[in-house]
């Protein structure tokens, strides 16, 4: 298609792009955190909450604490990833808007306020930002396993004390083994997921 | 950085790419449509459940009806772009695990049916894949212009009739015209928006 990225591209990101069980040795330095973070930040959020928040979790004492807090399955590959990312959305996120996006601020504070829309927000949209870190990652080079499968109140609990934060999911970050992993799964077919009218 | 995609494919992904609010007169074909859908259905969700469903509203009959549904912002934005998808959340979602994950789909079913986990995991997973939705269609060269002002039990009871599908969001497609971005609004940096443990 006319304007769009290369094939090879498109298959770092979407076609050949796998969620890896296992990885190599090679670590995930400092300055790759930043340009994941500085990449997906630009992704969009309704009126630029911007509601995720991001732990990365990456010494082995961190390593040690989020894996206590996992499922049975999950506990071995956090230990094993260079890097986790524990994802939350940030029930507080109104009280960065002045910053985000200055004189609007007032008006969508109030607007955030209203019943079940501060929550529902943070859930959207820290949910989209989750996405564009597992794609910003990829477009780096980076592989991923996202999951959700742990103690979320734990995690809370022990990484977002004394904060409004809530974990929403947890994604490791790093240089997958090539064989690592599951056979790919099926999607559902353009019809089977929805209809264009 | 090694292995990342390229500088241009990283700004048409996320540096440079914005929010349109005005549209060119190019429509957007089945071919597209289609080729967006095989791009995003291969983004990861939680055991591959792909909640997400798809309404692309192009006529302008259902473009009627989806504006008047619409907040007073939002209406003209919709009925000036070439097409609107309803990105949904399908709360039956269980019923396609055993052709997305086979023999594993009784017991991800079973998880899945625990209260409220059928309600986070889709509004969770089918927000990621809003987001790759967003995402795909500027790989391909398309604009976007998601939205959450509208009437969300008005659009469910209007579009997705009968089914147990929950409107999450909106997002114009299309070919944007160049100056209608608004000014670009700031991001948290990296350490107001997380931390590296």
């Amino acid at each position: 298609m006319e304007n769009a990225v290369s094939e090879s591209a498109l298959n770092q990101l979407f076609l050949k792009a796998r969620t890896y069980n296992e990885w190599s040795d090679k670590t995930v330095d400092d300055s790759t955190v930043r340009q994941v973070y500085e990449l997906l930040k630009w992704g969009p959020t309704s009126a630029n909450s911007c509601p995720a928040r991001f732990m990365w979790v990456r010494s082995s004492e961190g390593k040690s604490r989020l894996a206590a807090l996992a499922s049975e399955r999950n506990r071995p590959k956090i230990l094993a990833a260079p890097l986790t990312v524990i994802v939350g959305n940030d029930l507080s996120f109104p009280d960065t808007l002045p910053k985000l996006i200055g004189e609007r601020a007032a008006e969508a504070a109030k607007y955030f306020a209203q019943p079940g829309v501060t929550e529902s927000t943070a859930m959207r949209n820290g949910s989209l930002q989750g996405a564009y870190l597992i794609i910003a990652a990829r477009a780096l080079g980076l592989d991923c396993g996202p999951m959700s499968g742990f103690d979320n109140a734990g995690v809370d609990k022990e990484f977002f004390a004394g904060t409004r934060v809530q974990s929403n999911f947890i994604c490791n970050l790093g240089y997958g083994k090539p064989d690592s992993p599951f056979p790919r799964n099926p999607r559902l077919s353009f019809e089977e997921a929805g209809c264009l009218v």
